[in-house]
């Protein structure tokens, strides 16, 4: 897979700016370049000592294309191993593709998705599982989801998975050393060591497991229907939630403005808001499919937030409370908050009388004006409580990989088969060939067993230039 | 307007993509760099040298928000002629404003739009227009407009005007030193002499000012009315037309893909298509307003292309010829292409039946099938043949901005008064301050007359991070 091809991309994002990375890796890259490269002190870029940057013009033939720097790293110093050479152009679009048409007739071609990170994973720069943490970090959105993705990209899960994954090899190679000698009946592999071994494993590999439940949300955001009426208060209410962080980010002009209306970051924690009609009773067909998909919407969702406007409740009341119960009936499991918006314009006793009658249906209301910013703070506690975040506190290795994940289950499988072997006094031929697939798994995920197809799929979703 | 401050700013276009800069410039550079960073071979970045990158990690204390290479430049080798460092970090949003607010944190502050180029211009790294020529440079989307903005980047029409005015400072102060010996009757400043320059520097002037026309042009695109109904194929016109380009352009994968739809480059030349209805005779009120638009939208253009179907002209022929006559009328300067499309279904007969009507009105139509690809280039070089592109490939200084344009056509204004005031016999004094007032509009165009306004006025129009 590994090929010697010199590979081009833009490495910065599309579009313009002040300053574009164009990116150039393989055996030929500083000669290429060096070609098209006039320094401004007449280098020879061939010559230039790694990890230093050179001021001059990209020439094709006698046409300046830009004034650039260029970056050389030379191999294995470099992202990918290889020779690599920066091409930092002026942001222009066109300029940008000028210079990389310019090299890919120099013969570089534009490299795939990934193709960078994948030869530095070929190239034995990071094993796979912090290759695929690269492309996580990029995607992370929020402090939670960047912390673990630096945390696996600095190998902390890999780490811990391969220490275990020697230690079983160590095991596995004295038993199939037995079975060269099965005749003798002899045991080089100590047994209650291995079982030592084998809980351990078993232990661990349940906790990185359980640890997926909350890296998962982590990566994805947890998803919280809002079920409640147009015109309720929803966008002022996710406005007040985003408030602060929002100010922070339009502080920095020149970062992106994509902020995906729905979804917030409270406290480093992504919540995706979903949000539904209501659910009231009805004998209108077509009203009746909006329920239905205002119950699909609440089936994706891991917490509910109900939200009413307090001066509603006297006329609406009783429907609320039926809806809420039906809500609560079908989802026993799902933690439900209802909140009375509009609070600053009920009197206290008002207040009481609504809070008295959700009180009989064991609701405690979060009571907001989310105009007025009443009441943000306590919601806001409300919903971090409902996420596991101990376990990023504590520094734990967590797992947000479906692929680590499904590896992980199948590993622990084969374990419990070496454990009921060990307990059953199970052969050791037979015992080896769970062993060997312990040690299959355990390799995927680090990627010291891998296959084409599994890179293919793995890399296919990096963008170009990573 | 030299400050002190240590800036920083997200060089690289907005949004995720594999790299990201963040460009950090001012004395203390270096060193705020050298307290977030940790370098994975321990060192220390204040006692680097210049031009070189430094592997390690940006940490927020025992936090590591990402790994990163550094480069460091020091003054006054560097794009600002400051201390600059440049933090290459992951490009994710989040770590992009999680390191920029670090570094605010850290005493720098935000750059305004186009601070790294205003301190080169004041730390005399450049010149003012070679600093507007960065921005055309970055905004430049085509071949023409791009060679123009490299050209005067490099500072070729800079140089002319500061040559002359050089020339006419020697002469300036002749002749202010003849002021000081007013009464003693001496001439210091040969006037024969001066005579030559004066109609040099005319002729320079005005030739400069001739080609803004073109500049202008080149630098937003030439303004092309389509005249046609619906379904005329104007989309499949424009789609031949940009066939060979379009594909260049999405050969590269990763760069962007936001074409506007009207606007076309042929052969480096930029088109802007204006898509305008018919005007023929009507009594209806909202048709004739539409008829209006078409007019005000033909106004803006500088060609004029009239398309119509081959099928169609046996019924509607002389509503063309009408409303082709009605254009020719109103606007007899702009150049007129009457465009035959779908020439691919008529035989040559009813082909020449058309071309014989339309020849009594002195046109010759370009016959086409956009669908086919007939007749495409043809009618590319007939666009072409509208642009003056001869300054182009005489490699010609070209004025594209209309600052220079205005200093220039004021500079000319004061040279003229001074060829007067020559001719006549005019005394110094009065002359030196016409003199000097000319000097002032040169200095105006290369900066070294300058004020805050000014400068403000130029660099607010650049983006954040040049």
């Amino acid at each position: 897979m590994l090929n010697q091809d010199t590979i081009v991309a833009l490495a910065t994002p599309s579009g313009a700016g002040a300053v574009a990375i164009i990116r150039i890796s393989g055996n030929n890259s500083i000669a290429i370049a060096n070609e098209v490269f006039q320094s401004v002190r007449n280098k020879d870029l061939t010559k230039q000592k790694t990890h230093t940057i050179h001021l001059g013009h990209i020439m094709d033939g006698e046409k300046t294309l830009d004034q650039v720097l260029v970056s050389v790293f030379k191999n294995p110093n470099s992202y990918t191993g290889e020779d690599v050479v920066e091409i930092s152009c002026h942001g222009s679009v066109f300029i940008q593709q000028q210079i990389i048409q310019l090299l890919l007739r120099k013969s570089c071609r534009m490299a795939q998705p990934g193709e960078f990170t994948l030869r530095s994973f070929l190239n034995g720069k990071m094993d796979l599982s912090q290759a695929e943490a690269v492309a996580d970090l990029i995607n992370s959105d929020n402090e939670a989801s960047h912390q673990i993705a630096m945390q696996q990209m600095r190998g902390g899960f890999s780490n811990e998975i391969a220490k275990l994954r020697e230690e079983l090899l160590n095991f596995a190679s004295l038993i199939e050393l037995e079975l060269d000698f099965a005749e003798e009946d002899v045991e080089f592999a100590d047994r209650t060591q291995f079982k030592d071994l084998v809980n351990r494993i078993e232990f661990v590999l349940k906790r990185l497991i359980d640890s997926f439940a909350v890296g998962n949300v982590i990566k994805n955001g947890i998803p919280v229907a809002i079920v409640g009426e147009p015109n309720v208060g929803k966008s002022t209410l996710l406005n007040a939630l985003l408030n602060e962080e929002r100010a922070i980010v339009s502080d920095i002009a020149g970062t992106t403005r994509d902020t995906i209306e729905d979804e917030l970051i409270i406290n480093g924690i992504g919540f995706r808001f979903i949000d539904t009609a209501g659910i009231r009773d009805t004998k209108d067909v077509v009203e009746s499919i909006g329920i239905q998909k205002t119950f699909e919407k609440i089936e994706q969702a891991q917490v509910i937030l109900y939200l009413f406007e307090s001066l509603k409740f006297k006329v609406q009341g009783s429907e609320h409370i039926i809806e809420i119960q039906k809500i609560r009936n079908k989802y026993p499991q799902k933690p439900l908050v209802v909140i009375i918006n509009k609070v600053d314009l009920l009197s206290e006793q008002e207040l009481n009388t609504i809070k008295a009658e959700l009180e009989t249906l064991n609701l405690k209301p979060e009571t907001i004006s989310a105009k007025q910013k009443i009441g943000i703070e306590e919601l806001k506690n409300t919903l971090l409580s409902f996420v596991n975040t101990g376990a990023l506190r504590n520094n734990e290795t967590i797992v947000t990989n479906t692929r680590h994940y499904d590896s992980l289950l199948k590993a622990l499988e084969e374990i419990q088969k070496v454990r009921f072997g060990l307990e059953s006094g199970l052969s050791s031929d037979l015992m080896a060939i769970d062993i060997r697939q312990a040690l299959y798994y355990f390799g995927e995920i680090t990627g010291q067993v891998t296959n084409d197809e599994l890179l293919s799929n793995i890399f296919s979703s990096f963008c170009i230039g990573k």
